[in-house]
């Protein structure tokens, strides 16, 4: 059968109790990723299904062993404390505002026939354009339940504006049609590229989301070298002539 | 069931006696959304139905309580003088052609199912590029009928050229395809996002349509702000080299 | 009935006699929309059926009394010569490649129901990026018969490379699919948008196709008033500093 | 029948004996299609099916004895060695992802019927931006079966990084599906869009591939024409001032 819309596989099928899902897909700061795969990692999680779209990106990713795959999402489980955990990671999001409607609300659709209770979806939230020593995190939900259910944690709510872009807020959006409760939770982030320190942040929110301690040694060395980075960067600029220091615009190159 | 298409939910279902549709979206100078969005205080108009479409912008809207929901265009209802007034707003339009196609033809649709007999869109129209003082209101219309049922008004006929983009000409356009006046009112503006100035012009106008007094305080208030900010601008423009002065096209950084 | 695809209407429904189809629509310095126009002036062509399409921009364009219409494109009936000749004129072509295949198949399927026999595509060619004095026409077609019935005309075969672009180059490969005859004719022309030269150089050779005088004064009112503006730049140019003159490359602004 | 998705018509239908497909389709540094054409001509291939879809560029191509065609993609037999080949060049790609999973996954089904055993796609890879010397090629595959397939040749498994964009990774990510081997050869190149020396390597290691010899002389004067041309952007380049001199980012005029 041909793929003319977004089409989710299983690895292998697997039964959940009251399972929450955490989202972390490609997006400002790398935030979603390194949150996800850094739980996916830290809690050994197992692939249990995949998601091909044809709204995604045309592209097949090279891997180490020379072989290749289609890009996709991918989800995977862990038990994490005392919870059913599905996390979904990938290599993209869709391309178009159909597709992205079409692969998001297909990703809540699939989350609910597994039971899903709720969602926390991750991603960056960039204020300033500048590197954050210490990222903040902000968040918005569905309902003022879910606020409520994380008021132990430090995530702000009410106070970022504008709009989410992509799965980190159309997955919620859906979530709600379908009776999930759901949270966006977005570390305080600048323009690069990978942002470890917000990642961070974030992670230490989730722990006690999730009521177990994280292990953070790999983020703190993935967080070490962008700092690294940065300071050779701010080092250079000195040595320019002045109308050719980085700004925030002209640093975008570093995304 | 997936959202496939755009899709019209009702809040509350109302019953309306030959009621008008007063349209103002996003677009040239905000002229439309500061239209409606000003109608929509002043006369207290309730929500009745919200439009989702898989052609927005996959954005979600980031609340002050915390909440997000979907980028949206919503339908409100008011009494305004002796009419039953229904008031489009939104977030945003479809971001393709064939996006814009659907949205507008199904909300002419939904609002002939309402039993709806006329139509007024509000736009910007640019003709100079420079902020204007005293704007003019330019018309087009389905109809001869509906020209001259604006002669009353200062609303010039005849005299714009050109296109009308977007919802505020494709929603007078399938007006007529079922059987509905519809005229788009435009303001002249300059560049500004934000032009106060030409949706005071309009609301004016649509005073004399409506047969009803519109306070304009609020409206005066943002057009006063709007005029300092201009004011700024022009002061620190002299103060730079001369080529980097600001000219209609570097200007659009303040759009 | 929404309209989700590309749509033909009749004004009025005409019996034809092994027609042909002469296409001037919106291309390379308006040649083909100049020709059109041009014959449907001339020879007081009467609009028989109109086209719009979801795959047209999302514009409305304001009439001169006062009122709107969708962007379209329209056809038109004249006897010329002793030939029953459907013209095809518009205000745009499709903006995708899906919608370009769609609306142009459908003209040629619409053609055929009237019993066409021949189409003739009228566009332009751009060599040498400059405004061309004495242009010359080049032709494709679909066959070897098309290319012969023209040997009588200084069209120019085999000695045009690389591709047309949009309906000028779509409609004949249909065509070729339905069994008409079809050919591209094109004006040889520089960057700019309206090349009434070009147009007169076509008009010239569809002369000869169509067995009839065609008065050319209305085309060479717009050509000299093209000459007069290309001469005021050149002029102006002169007086620039020397890496502000125009080249090639910003002359763009003018198209 | 309107052509609402991607076709495949047969000019000629054959019957093959455990075929292998070797696709060569426009991409970086044009090495997929210098390498199938070259093996076309060389083995005096004949076409015996087109595909046409709506998702590519709506073209269509000037032949030279002043016909026209769609633009479009070919498939060729030749017996190569003592091995049916199916080879597969065209005009272009699918211009969105929508198209391009589209007709990728539909070339797979084609040559799946006609009892397709395995597949080689053809592209460039592009690591330093400069002209390669001495090119590499790199490969990647569906399964370790078809990499050890080709431990005799000297095409290198599981060094290139990052993602293959368009058909040379998704016809190998459908073949999979289809359970049909693939591999995607890459010749190492610049930014040049003609690099005739990657398309030598790769012919070189194909070569090992269908058992037989393939004589280079022609692939061997294109490489030798390039080279001029570039040794004269470089000798041109050297007259510059400083700042105006080529580097990776501005030599992209050259593609």
């Amino acid at each position: 059968m041909a793929m003319k819309s977004t089409k989710i596989y299983y690895n292998k099928e697997l039964k959940f109790k009251d399972p929450i899902m955490i989202v972390g897909l490609p997006g400002i700061g790398g935030v979603g990723s390194l949150v996800a795969e850094h739980l996916k990692n830290e809690f050994k999680a197992k692939k249990f299904a995949t998601l091909y779209s044809p709204h995604f990106i045309h592209q097949t990713i090279m891997l180490s062993d020379g072989r290749l795959r289609l890009v996709n999402n991918r989800f995977y489980h862990a038990n994490i404390g005392k919870k059913d955990v599905v996390l979904l990671v990938g290599d993209t999001q869709a391309t178009t505002p159909e597709g992205q409607y079409e692969v998001n609300e297909k990703i809540v659709k699939f989350f609910k026939t597994l039971g899903g209770k709720s969602v926390y979806t991750v991603g960056g939230y960039n204020i300033s354009g500048n590197y954050v020593d210490y990222p903040r995190v902000f968040g918005v939900a569905t309902t003022k339940k879910m606020i409520e259910s994380l008021s132990d944690t430090k995530i702000i709510f009410g106070k970022a504006t504008g709009a989410v872009w992509g799965s980190a807020g159309l997955i919620p959006a859906f979530s709600k049609k379908y009776n999930i409760d759901a949270a966006c939770v977005m570390g305080e982030t600048g323009v690069l590229e990978i942002d470890a320190n917000a990642a961070k942040s974030v992670l230490q929110e989730l722990s006690k989301v999730l009521g177990v301690k994280i292990n953070l040694n790999n983020i703190d060395k993935i967080k070490k070298e962008t700092e690294r980075v940065i300071k050779e960067m701010e080092e250079a600029a000195k040595n320019m002539p002045e109308n050719q220091q980085p700004t925030r615009d002209n640093l975008s190159y570093i995304r």
